[in-house]
């Protein structure tokens, strides 16, 4: 080998091509009640990894779930006292504040970092992620970043995150201004959805994540928007069997889109499911993250739907449906921010350069049927937000 | 579908199992005078994207390059200006100081985000890092980190850059007093080692990159480490040459570990090639990063083969060969830290945790041979240590 490179003249060494693929594999679990000592699911799932037992685990906590959960930090302990051959919890569990100031305060995620490093916990050590999505994309960020990765178990305990963001393969927090704008794609290593958090969401909380169920069905699976459709007033009288099957079709789609469509760290210019997202993530921006992201999606579906509308691509029925929908979930899809419209479309610039590449926008063919474009045009916008705003009135 | 949900019992929703794999690919290039403009590499790396050109890029630059290469600046400005139509860039290229000092300064990480933003650089722009291991180790982490991962082309500097820290899958910084506590498993773009930069180099660091390719060859390759005891004095004296050829195999064994161990990303129980690198971090630490990596390394060397010496494993003539090679390279095998055994046994402990799992210590079964053990006689290393002391007499 040595030979083969001397033959070579100095300065012409060959390049070395470097090629290799990574899996990753993990299992979202569905259970009632996860810190109940009958309930084996979390011990398992530690369990289950081979190594010496027991385990070092440190867990991250949503502050907000105590309102609700004040017994959530001893029921912790309590649980990993009892499953103490599998796990034994290295600290105290560490509480954030809830909703996306967890992802404006830099400060939480070096107190996370300080927390791994005080507990010792290492790559095959487990890192407990419970809480809302904001809270969850924190702790995501800490754990692939500490150690260059720890386990995360993602305990997602809202419908937004139990049905999306809780389930991918992205974290992040918000910096200069721009949501998500540090972060990293890392793969959880097992996530568990529990219902029993959902039944003391508020109703905001509750309705915000079928905001992303219904842009996953518009764009993908035109039997599931018929379902949401068919289902709507359950829904908003908060009926959790129609709620679970929500979330567990939605959490199939999210997978089944990172796994198959060839690009889940979206390196190429393979795109998220981001339909109705650009104007969703200025509009959290422009109401200083007031309107939850489930509001924010809402507003950009109805905005997008409506857009899409106007282009021909939609009959006058479908995009009275979606709308109805939406308003029939409780949604507000017209905020005085839409108004602001050289602040709004600022939102399609940052969108553009936060993926990359050239500008994508979803929008809808049909329902259950996104298509992307790689233009927008403002006056048609402006258009579309009027009709938004006629239609609420 | 959503009849297959409702058919099961409320809570007795299967779980779903994600997984997915992802390709990385990237090519390592060798050149020379990469700024010159008829030098076409960098402008060839980025037109090959095939997208639509130009493409912003932003350098980040290792301050200590500008004693020897006071141009370097200008050059830059220059290349990007004869290739403009491939390549603009975006703002001034940003320098870092040089060294480990650049791992130690959250403020840093913070300074390359904040350029990446206000140079509006997106996915599918580029990053240059050009320098030192330490500083590539800081831009990387700041590349994987911005936008969930901006594209990052390494121009490794150092001859430790080039065969080894600047090639692979790894960035970082220190924080807790810990190296590499914080960091990413993180692919570059592509990367370009241009041999003009290590004529160049202090003695240090043209000597120090060698203990990483002795390191390799000890646990990979006998004929290669026969080919740098044979030229330890060609290299001593600077040859480019052997230095190239030296810089080559390294940096193939190295890229080979990754691709073929079947755990790039470290995932599991495999181990990267870490050979005499448990008291080498510690003592960089106990030094305060006045020894380089490489003098680190060369010393972890010395110790583990002496180790792997009283173990019987290797015979007299064999560990002589070793630290012969070493000091006949320049290496100073012996340093007083090595005697706060204390101290320095801390570093196993802290080795195990940023790996996880168990302690895990590779060790020589004969040269080209490594092998990994699980235990570390504490009473063996302290005559190991006092062996290393009697050689070094």
């Amino acid at each position: 080998m040595i030979l083969d490179i001397r033959q070579k003249t100095k300065f012409n060494l060959q390049s070395i091509s470097q090629s290799f693929v990574v899996s990753f594999n993990y299992e979202i679990y569905f259970t009632d009640s996860l810190f109940s000592l009958k309930n084996p699911t979390l011990a398992q799932v530690i369990a289950a990894d081979g190594e010496k037992k027991p385990k070092k685990i440190v867990a991250v906590v949503d502050a907000g779930l105590l309102e609700f959960w004040p017994d959530l930090l001893q029921q912790i302990t309590n649980y990993t006292n009892f499953y103490a051959e599998v796990l034994t919890l290295a600290v105290e569990p560490m509480l954030i504040p809830g909703g996306e100031a967890a992802k404006n305060d830099p400060d939480l995620l070096a107190q996370i970092h300080q927390l791994v490093e005080a507990a010792g916990i290492c790559r095959h050590s487990y890192l407990l992620g419970i809480g809302g999505g904001a809270v969850l994309d924190l702790i995501g960020y800490a754990a692939a970043t500490a150690h260059r990765g720890v386990r995360l178990i993602r305990i997602p305990t809202t419908v937004l995150a139990q049905n999306d963001s809780g389930i991918g393969v992205k974290n992040g927090i918000n910096a200069f201004g721009k949501k998500n704008f540090l972060g990293t794609f890392a793969p959880p290593y097992a996530v568990i959805n529990d219902s029993a958090f959902l039944s003391t969401l508020c109703d905001r909380d509750w309705r915000s994540g079928i905001a992303e169920a219904i842009k996953v069905a518009l764009i993908k699976d035109a039997s599931f928007f018929d379902f949401i459709y068919e289902h709507a007033t359950a829904l908003a009288l908060r009926d959790m069997d129609t709620m679970q099957q929500l979330i567990y079709r939605c959490a199939q789609l999210h997978l089944q889109h990172i796994a198959k469509a060839g690009d889940p760290f979206e390196k190429g210019s393979s795109r998220p499911l981001d339909f109705g997202h650009w104007a969703a993530h200025k509009l959290e921006q422009l109401t200083n993250y007031s309107l939850r992201h489930g509001e924010a999606v809402a507003i950009g579906i109805a905005l997008d739907s409506t857009y899409s509308y106007l282009l021909g691509w939609l009959s006058h029925s479908e995009w009275q449906q979606i709308l109805n929908t939406l308003t029939g979930l409780g949604f507000q899809l017209y905020i005085p921010e839409l108004a602001e419209t050289s602040s709004l479309f600022q939102g399609l610039k940052e969108f553009r350069e936060h993926l990359g590449g050239e500008l994508t926008l979803t929008l809808l063919q049909d329902i259950g049927k996104g298509v992307e474009v790689h233009e927008a045009d403002l006056p048609l916008y402006k258009q579309a937000i009027s009709l938004v705003y006629e239609f609420g009135k």
